[in-house]
């Protein structure tokens, strides 16, 4: 089959693989559709996140396909799975987990610690091929009007979701999400969906803020242009927002999140920073801040899958283009690092 | 009278004052001891936290008398007092609070925004005098067999229940407190107050953890001797402790909090820092870390003067010294700035 694997920095190949042979445990899904997301463009631009030895859950190591944001259609089940049978369509929630440490038992698998935040897609083969094996426990049952593409875009919503759970937004809140990147822009959705009722994004690209625009309810800022702390007191009588979800990972949008929050708000961080911020304690003492950061997700896929499913959180509109497999490198990868007005590219290998 | 009054830099003038007038919501207490606090010192060295403008809730500016953890004995209570009658012992909660802003209608009256952190001792007139008059609002009644001695720790145990609460601590929890000056050590006994099983403090003064040691059930650690977070693995199974306290307010501990705690753990930072610390964001997101800040106390006061009524909290075993006010300069404040072999000194007028 073919499947896109990286072997080293800017070196991803669309290549013929052999398909992985169905343990009596696994699932073999023909996968649909999958999300580039910024952890592939890591890998792809600096062979990041890629074990160059034997990973210690998945066993394996570069070349490995990428891809771990999919959907599919099992197509074969090992012979003692017995949650699914071919014909099912399935999203994968792809972060591998041992089961057995400490924090797998107590329900965190998310933050296993023979995993260390390794994901089916990046340490184990995953999703830009035309099929994916794996065990049955990292699938996940899709209704009947939920669409393939929709599926696919569960796992970046369930990262947003954690984060936005983590922090405590209830309805009736005002947020900033700082970052209209996709995973900012689902972040607004996701604050929306769990009630928040004034949401702030700011981000310094027009044509992101534009698409958060069609959102409908949300109050762009563009700290080039706009006064981001002056307009967000105005609009919530001085106060701060409750939560500020940080989509961005740079000093300045980790300032403004600290800045923007009330007394005892939030700033809850879902980016990967490129350079560790400093953090002004005396500002955050005087508020009483609470800092969370937030990894991946566990345990809320299947009410993530029901938040999309049920268009309460329309993750089908941070979508921007659909390619194919054979052109991932260039309509893929090289486009989402020059061209800021694309979001979320699916890609398909049919 | 006599009071302790701070003019300047290093400018601390005993001198003869008049009383203030008792108005009518106002309580005249006869101060028997005031400890000194990390606050004081400051003010005393930088003259930081002391009002150079009229202060917009006291009305005051410098000069102050300095001290705000005390207790004493109702002398005289004005025309609409109900709650204090002359022959109460009180300690006194001295954060200044609006009452009207929305932080103080929400309870959170330590977060007051006219306030901004401001305290009776530091931009109103405190205890280091023989007498202090304030409204009733900021006294609360000590029980019998609680000893005035005790009713002055009372305050700076408050900041670190507050701490080790905001933290969460609960029963069974291991913890870890950086710096083991009076307020590390008072954290370490509200933690354990809290239920704490395994208490770790590190500091690089040896008289400061020979204190510690003095307690009975802490583990103490030297980062220049010890090793640290080795050790504190070694003791938890791996994992980590459950929640940090920072307490020294400097870089390598804060760093060091951070690597203690375990997956989901928590860092509390009671200190102040005098440089903004650097965050490790991608050890923090593995972790999905929580730093939270903690600033005073609110609505905890009755609990704690219990706590330490009771024997639960043995805060006068941090009390080093006890000194007349007349000396409060060279046996309080320079000592302090000096000895750390000295914790807590309290100061009387008689």
């Amino acid at each position: 089959m073919k499947a896109a694997r990286i072997y080293a920095e800017k070196d991803v190949r669309v290549e013929d693989v052999e398909v992985k042979e169905v343990g009596a445990k696994d699932v073999k899904v023909e996968v649909a559709w999958t999300g580039i997301c910024g952890s592939d463009l890591h890998a792809y631009s600096h062979f990041v996140g890629i074990p160059t030895e034997e990973h210690p859950i998945s066993k394996r190591q570069a070349p490995l396909t990428l891809g771990h944001e999919f959907s599919g259609t099992v197509t074969e089940v090992g012979s003692s799975v017995t949650s699914f049978k071919p014909g099912d369509r399935v999203c994968i929630e792809p972060n591998l987990r041992c089961g057995e440490c400490k924090e797998c038992r107590e329900g965190n698998y998310h933050l296993c610690r023979n995993s260390n935040a390794a994901f089916i897609g990046l340490a184990d083969d995953g999703g830009f091929a035309e099929y994916c094996v794996m065990e049955e426990q990292y699938c996940h049952q899709i209704p009947d009007h939920m669409t393939l593409e929709q599926a696919a875009l569960v796992e970046p919503t369930a990262v947003t979701y954690h984060g936005v759970e983590m922090a405590g937004v209830k309805a009736g809140d005002a947020v900033l999400v700082t970052g209209a990147g996709p995973i900012g822009l689902l972040t607004v959705l996701s604050a929306r969906a769990a009630g928040a009722s004034k949401v702030f994004v700011s981000d310094v690209s027009k044509e992101r803020l534009a698409l958060a625009e069609t959102f409908g309810f949300v109050k762009t800022l563009n700290p080039a242009e706009d006064d981001v702390i002056g307009t967000i007191m105005e609009d919530t009588n001085g106060d701060g927002v409750d939560v500020a979800l940080e989509c961005a990972g740079v000093q300045p949008t980790f300032d403004t999140c600290l800045e923007a929050i009330k007394r005892t708000g939030t700033v809850c961080v879902l980016a990967i920073f490129g350079k560790n911020p400093e953090i002004n304690a005396f500002a955050s003492t005087i508020k009483e801040a609470n800092i969370k950061f937030s990894l991946a997700y566990s345990n809320i896929y299947d009410r993530v899958i029901n938040l999309i499913a049920s268009g309460q959180i329309p993750a089908e509109k941070v979508v921007t283009n659909k390619i194919k497999l054979d052109n991932i490198v260039e309509e893929g990868f090289d486009l989402l690092l020059n061209d800021k007005s694309q979001s979320k590219i699916l890609v398909s290998a049919k």
